[in-house]
């Protein structure tokens, strides 16, 4: 039996330790292809270059490991669509993993992480796909507690499947003394970003503003993903791109007038 | 009794003629402030600016209405963030809208619609939103048609309020010479890109792509947005922030050994 064929980009750029640390941990389990950007993509959600050609050169940055790799100037989700047509050349991946990246994407960051849109756009082209976050933003962050989880998490979805039209939003507490409880499996917290813009003037006398702000979390809930990663559970939030709200459906249909 | 205050925005950028069919549309409903990039961004998705500054300017583009107007240099998510901080100083807007995108916003190009993020980032503010797209991509699109569909919408949400987490993804057919039948509710259809890349060599012999591709439905329902802007009705679905695919949690918990 030939070994599964794993996708592997990220939205921090192709030199990030965390997809380092993803490319080794993924060796175990298949043959590896890498397709990134080639620089950082952090905050661009589900953005694709529309307007503007797109790079996509190989690299040896994995050489040492024997790993084709290549580099695209695009968002994660042109990497994927650039993977599929352009890299892999007929062949369909067993599973495509994003990251793992410097910072969390937990309750609705998923919306603005670069990391999930390489995975939903994988789900998209329907490919069992999983993106990996450490909620430690540091250059240097340690991923050495996360690697046992990763490859547990992908050997699951490459030995059971994964629902179509879903891709796993897994995120990982940071590096603490006690070790990792285990993983739960949860639902996407009601929490979201307080943003503070940091008004400034530029040598010119204009404004301007730097983006800046704290995630809160009202929601009181043990079935989280932002409570289990604070009990030092890493969090799977199975995430879908049917974003239709159903239940909204009747109800607007009987209360509007039309 | 005040007038409602409308917040409106776009991805197209504030010179759009979308946005100016929106804001004139608004004027008869309330009081209307424009917060808008000041430069095309589709397919920015649910992008927000990090790393690099945002800037924000009055400009006298809706002037001769009276009406208050800022471009932003940031994404449609940007704009509606800046918009709550720096603009509204305090003050709740009743309604978000953004569009009239130039192209349609149907199916999965919800995730990648800068319209849509601007609306679901209303949202997530806790406002009620909606996102206005028009299945016509020119930019001397013809919007004479939607007018009263777009205010008739407006005034429902206006007077009815919207479920917290959704907004409204609203996609209109193009003019054509029937009338349009009139508005359905609808589900997000499963239909998708299909990408190809137009691949070329620049003056230097180094290769580069377009970004292009044709939709493909394969979903049969009727219920679907794609089919009733087909069949020259509004579609109307209701999208909601939270991804969790309920669904699947319990799939997972019973299917993995963890």
């Amino acid at each position: 039996m030939s070994k599964p064929l794993i996708l592997v980009s990220n939205d921090d750029g192709i030199t990030a330790n965390g997809i380092k640390v993803l490319v080794e941990a993924m060796t175990a389990l298949g043959e590896v292809i890498v397709v990134a950007p080639d620089s950082p993509q952090s905050g661009m959600g589900h953005a694709i270059t529309i307007g503007q050609p797109l790079r996509l050169f190989a690299t040896d940055i994995f050489k040492d490991k024997g790993i084709e790799a290549y580099k695209c100037s695009g968002t994660p989700a042109d990497c994927i669509k650039l993977a599929k047509h352009h890299v892999l050349k007929g062949r369909t991946p067993d599973l495509v993993v994003s990251g793992i990246n410097h910072g969390s994407n937990l309750a609705v960051s998923v919306l603005y992480s670069g990391t999930m849109s390489a995975a939903m756009e994988g789900a998209i082209e329907g490919y069992p796909s999983i993106g990996y976050s450490l909620a430690d933003f540091s250059h240097n962050a340690d991923f050495t507690h996360t690697i046992e989880y990763v490859q547990k998490i992908a050997s699951e979805v490459l030995t059971k499947g994964m629902n179509k039209g879903v891709a796993l939003n897994v995120n990982f507490p940071p590096k603490r003394d006690e070790n990792i409880k285990g993983i739960k499996v949860c639902r996407q917290a009601k929490a979201h970003w307080e943003e503070e813009f940091d008004q400034r003037r530029d040598p010119y006398g204009r404004t301007y503003f730097w983006l800046a702000g704290n995630f809160v979390n009202n929601d009181k809930g043990e079935d989280t993903d932002v409570w289990a990663v604070d009990n030092n559970y890493v969090s799977v939030v199975p995430c879908q791109y049917d974003m239709t709200a159903h239940h909204t459906i009747a109800q607007i249909n009987d209360d509007w007038d039309i």
